[in-house]
């Protein structure tokens, strides 16, 4: 490979010729040869960053302390970058310094050097039209920008992938809740028979569920509205001119559509993510839901003959190597591997975010890197499940009969007739006889055939039907 | 020991013979010999159970289906638990039925027996007055009763001891913000030196900490106001009388002056507990953020000669049994304690959430008893910290402007001046030689004396203080 | 209350008149109100204390630095201490410093104390026989006394409630496994119907999974087997007599008739508690192998008449306090609500053995109380489980044969003789049709109905049977 | 893109006309639209399926029931795979069927298309040489072969990578220790300053840490070493010739160099996951370690002037992109996200492990996934932390002295002379003056100036140095 030589204020690197990016980037390379292949800055974060620079520069324009020319170059290069034309220029990884310094300078790098090179220069050039530090970095730092490419890139994350995901899939529960509201079942509690519902009820517990979810998400917006811009190195502002945080945020919130506002207390928006460990607690919630309403459609649609098998699931894809004709849940299975994975990150994330000391948390990238990871495969594989599963979810209505009919928990509707005592007498006789609660009700002469027929209806032991 | 003879649906069980419980509290003392004295059942859950039982038997007065002498002799019982007159009474463990069913018939037997011997009956009466399942469980099921006590129990907890302790100590936290904020000292990034800011700033991070905090936690308490109760066994509220639901929330609300009210959905009330998921998610956030605060407390007190030394805190007790004369940050030890613990019981509990199966969660008893357990913690453990260590912090001025003066990041405050470059530049040589910012920029030639001096003013570099 | 005067070197405390502790105790009681009456330090902790302070005593005196009157009044107090004597005079809690001094110096008062009172003194004279640091902690500190009970009482509770609770366990289970070797059910893979195995083999795997969670769990005794003892203050074993470190733990494996040790690093011994974090992942990974064991259990036996159905299991109590007549399987409920604590545990441990910081950690009290807790639940999980769910287990084998029979997946076993492709067809033509393998396969023309006779037996399917 | 049509049982599927790979690979990329550019299935396990499928084929072959000619070209294609050469063709990923069946069909697919070409034939022709399920799976299940995968990856990537980077680590951390044995410091517990010790004691706590990780590593490789392969679908072995479990196993440890065997016993080897909950387990140790020395490093070095200052470390890119000349101790940061990542990955792993059902665990690429990652970032993170911080470690002597000669705690050498209470209220009353021990030792009349100078050494506190 061909290199040219870059200069920081520690001296010279070789950097590959036609690389955007410098000699930070460049050692940054050098010194993490950790993962990576697989453990890439996320691209969420270098198009955050996009977003934050342009601001940046047009706020520092507007402060006067940018020349127009200046600033507009910085907006033009990260509008390629938003549009995904610089992705290469990006390939520092997740375990490098923890304040992120390194892909802000990656950032800042590529920004003036493409730059300059729009502007008619050479990436060989000593001397370029605009400085990493003193022009792109201008009123900024790593300890300011690397927390609000965060906020920005998990809040886009949980409005346009998480969300919508799990709202997708939740409509899809909702019209089976309705389509299915009349569908006597038997319920089970403590994975044993017990009182009958119908299979829209049951449903709807999983659509309560994921509102109960969505609510959670939204409650943790309002902190990730929050951005650090405008602290600079430790909080304080320095460096930065009069009414820069309030309007870098304004900047921040046009260029992507979306509420944000400058932070409250900047101290507190460098040293410690506390609005990432919330959020992502939310997000572990819905792994949790997510893990109860995809283990019950797996069992609910076991068998085909030796399981409960009162669900039928689309069969997507042969399910084994070696047992022909099997068919399995495997929507089911990935998402609640992913479930697995989201209450896996939250540690990490917890365990990064106790870890801050003083004017800055150092677990910056740890923490985004496990956030963007858990919004995104809960989005993507709540529209996995819905498309290739829940919408294709029937009730195998003659499994679902027989097992209602033979339920011995039907006893309970005799609780207020005859008391819990003898109705668990019936019950367990037939469990023991292996006959039907009525056989046993009359012979045990607690009821009549005909008080029995007109008590022990299962479709009105459901209650009201919403 | 001298026994007394109980029944219920299995048989006949020996009672010790003053007992007020039953044969089923037995039988959950003999089937679950585990760490019967370390882990009973939390007295807040017996005591939440104290609330619904007696709004349950009011509601059922009210509905007719319940004699109103034995609705007020239920009521009687209850006032004795809530009194704590009967905290003997309730033996069982957390590690039981899943369903806290044990839990349930423990309270039902309890209030049951008692009520007879109110009434002037004796425990070894064959026939008693109140009968555990078919008065005082009336209209109930322990899998909707026992999810109703977690949720007054954790609400109760959270609005009683978690908050007010947080609170407490975020206002002496605010105070010496306020009380300090003129005072200049070095702030640090990365564990190094880093620009000024000043005592009263740092603070205000933590206060901004824990006001995020509390919203937070406030944040999840809509959806533990929800009650499960009349659901009943599952979700459905089989055996309830005309709006039990709504009457029964009413009085539980009334009784507690808490605002709860009837769940949306039974069937998630009763399946899923995210709502306690998603308000632990909350205290874990808590947790995390007394964590940095306290180790921050704990480095920032370092020394007291060979350490950062910039604050004094109190001195509780000798803080060693060979070191005469040290004291340590005792107070800090314990609340990050508590922040490992509660961040572990965030794992416990989300494991148990996501483990429920169909129509019940049978995680219930070892979810609310790792939640109670933090809830308390977080509490207890910040008045504790509060009370005996954050009232008496003081910032230790001598160190405090020894290293702000010594700082080699005030060079910062050139970089608008001269670039980052020859500030750089200046910096690393002061470092190398061991000399002053002001001795080297001037011999480099980048500034003079009068400017150095007019520019690098530590004060001037914390922002607008307010 | 009556109180009396003590002394420590920050001045004096007003102690209950009969305590036996002094003033350090008491000055931890008032300073850390933190769930005091549901988180006292463990008491195999203090007796383990009592192991170490007898040893350090008879070490001291033959070292010729204790007179052996002292050395004998010391174990004479710890003898009492062994055997729960004097359980009341422990009254501290988890939530103190987190090097735990305070237990140390309780156990420190209490021996000299009582030790005193023994000799025939007063609690109220001013001198006292024994001096709490000078002769009950002589060549001693915290720093070391406090890690060498945490291996102590570890090692003592995984051998003595541990690994006997496992093996029982494990040994019905291969029982079982060898008593029902012979009886032919489906298996189920993805949680639908697969090829057959058998009864007995599917309880091998559980045999399997507990065997080597008892080996993964004796590979860590080697660790914990290290005392500190000896390395005093920071480790360097400062006023410490020659030779005291190896001396004192051969009294101490003498006394508790274990193999402890000397630790070879003491810097190692009071800066990490890795010995904990190492052997509770053992423990949690006997947890991971409870949990799913007590599934499988719970699902086996799940019905009665809508569900799997395949196992008896016992029934211990009624079920449901609504449900009349219903049976749940609650051991295997608690056990699993044991396997989610013993997880969560797990992260408290790695949380607080990360953050040690130089020459001590101080998370020490809250990673031995998880620890303690972990292992005795799981070692009384087991039990509890063994003894009232496993030794009841029966296979319900007309519900096994029916499953098997009309499984559809025996048809993997006409692979190697029509290939996977046909086998497939016919299994997938069965089940739209909801006929049988045999009359598809017959009517696809791939085989006659005497060669799948021949080749399609389930009892041939399942391999050697060991 | 140009098409070519495959099949397999569920009917016909577009494949890029090509792709090596087929149907079933197809169907998995259209089905699981899950994070697809950032979670392939890891290379390691693509790479541990060529040498069992090579392993299989040679077996096969042995066994009489697959042709020379097949077996000599599976083998053929897999080192190809080997040799990274078909790397493209591997394009699932870890968000599948939770058996892995995908990934297995993945591979079988490419080596019998790929075989094919080899052989001459086009990837257009309908009749293949190689069959994907009747040739390259032959004798196997997705059930066994992914677990077989997943420990040759698993103890590849330990010994490869993990072992020997933390090995490096020790060694260097060694060599320190052994170098600045006799540079006396001051110790610190709790933070605060305590009695003195080596720089070089202190570095080995930390070899002492790293041994023991390194032993507990290894402690887990036993259960690695054992091979599913040979139990096919639910572990009975069904369709594998005689003597095949052991034959292949031989067959795998030979093409590896490592130690494989067949497992003892199958079930337990599909249906669970223990081997690798416990070996992450000893990694999360490994990772606790990490975190530990990573902090005090951090510590140590943290300066240059208001911090402890004791130690140097490199300076490998400028740490500020607005402080000029900061210096950071990025490779401590690096290190210290990957043990949070660790610890994470840790529960992730733990909650798959915990949730098989039956005969199969369907949490297996989550697993693999997530243990690969942490053994991966260990290893190469710990030699980062080597190469590019830790060799370059050396003490600020001027500053160790300086904090160990001003110490407090030096007053613990007169414990043994004057007694705990005398020597504690020589350091209370230096420390509240401001003055030395000497100083206040002589004035309080405790002891002559000459016996402090003899009995105060710092050099003669830090015990035997080995």
């Amino acid at each position: 490979m061909e290199y040219r030589i870059e200069k920081d204020t520690m001296g010279e690197v070789k950097v590959p010729i036609d690389a955007y990016f410098g000699a930070q980037t460049q050692r940054s390379i050098d010194n993490f040869k950790i993962a990576q292949d697989i453990n890439r800055m996320p691209k969420e974060i270098i198009r955050a960053f996009a977003y934050l620079k342009k601001a940046a520069a047009i706020t520092n324009f507007e402060a006067g302390v940018l020349p127009q020319e200046k600033s507009d170059l910085i907006g033009q290069v990260c509008d390629e970058i938003l549009a995904g034309k610089l992705d290469d220029s990006f390939p520092l990884v997740v375990w490098q310094t923890g304040s992120g310094t390194q892909s802000n300078m990656n950032v800042n790098e590529v920004v003036a050097y493409r730059g300059h090179v729009i502007k008619g220069g050479k990436l060989t050039d000593k001397e370029k039209f605009l400085a990493p530090n003193d022009d792109v970095n201008k009123s900024q730092s790593s300890n300011d920008t690397f927390p609000t490419a965060m906020h920005i890139a998990a809040y886009k994350m949980l409005l346009e992938v998480t969300i919508p995901g799990i709202e997708k899939l939740r409509n899809t529960l909702a019209e089976k809740s309705a389509k299915y509201m009349e569908v006597v079942k038997i319920g089970r509690t403590h994975f044993m028979d017990a009182t009958p519902l119908t299979v829209g009820q049951e449903f709807s517990g999983y659509v309560a569920q994921l509102d109960h979810g969505i609510r959670a998400i939204k409650n943790t917006l309002s902190h990730l509205s929050e951005l650090a811009l405008g602290g600079t190195a430790v909080g304080t502002g320095i460096n930065t001119p009069p009414h820069y945080s309030e309007n870098v945020a304004k900047h921040i919130a046009q260029l992507t559509g979306l509420p944000f506002i400058t932070a409250r207390n900047k101290f507190e928006a460098l040293a410690a993510h506390d609005a990432i460990v919330e959020s992502h607690g939310a997000l572990k919630t819905v792994a949790v839901s997510l893990m109860k309403i995809a283990n019950d459609i797996r069992m609910l649609s076991s068998g085909p003959r030796a399981g409960i098998g009162e669900l039928f699931i689309p069969d997507n894809e042969p399910g084994s190597s070696i047992m022909p004709g099997k068919v399995n849940p495997t929507q089911c299975e990935a998402l609640t591997m992913i479930a697995a994975q989201v209450m896996g990150n939250d540690v990490a994330i917890g365990i990064g975010g106790a870890t801050g000391h003083f004017e800055l948390n150092v677990f910056k990238p740890v923490m985004i890197y496990n956030f963007l990871h858990s919004a995104r495969l809960i989005g993507e594989g709540c529209v996995s499940f819905n498309d290739k599963c829940a919408v294709g979810i029937e009730p195998i209505e003659a499994n679902i009969k027989k097992h209602v009919d033979n339920s011995l928990m039907l006893v309970t509707a005799l609780n207020t007739k005859i008391g819990y005592y003898k109705a668990a007498e019936i019950a367990q006789t037939a469990h023991k006889n292996g006959t039907t609660l009525k056989e046993e009700a009359v012979r045990l002469g607690y009821v009549t055939p005909e008080e029995f027929d007109q008590w022990v209806i299962p479709g009105n032991m459901v209650g009201k039907i919403s």
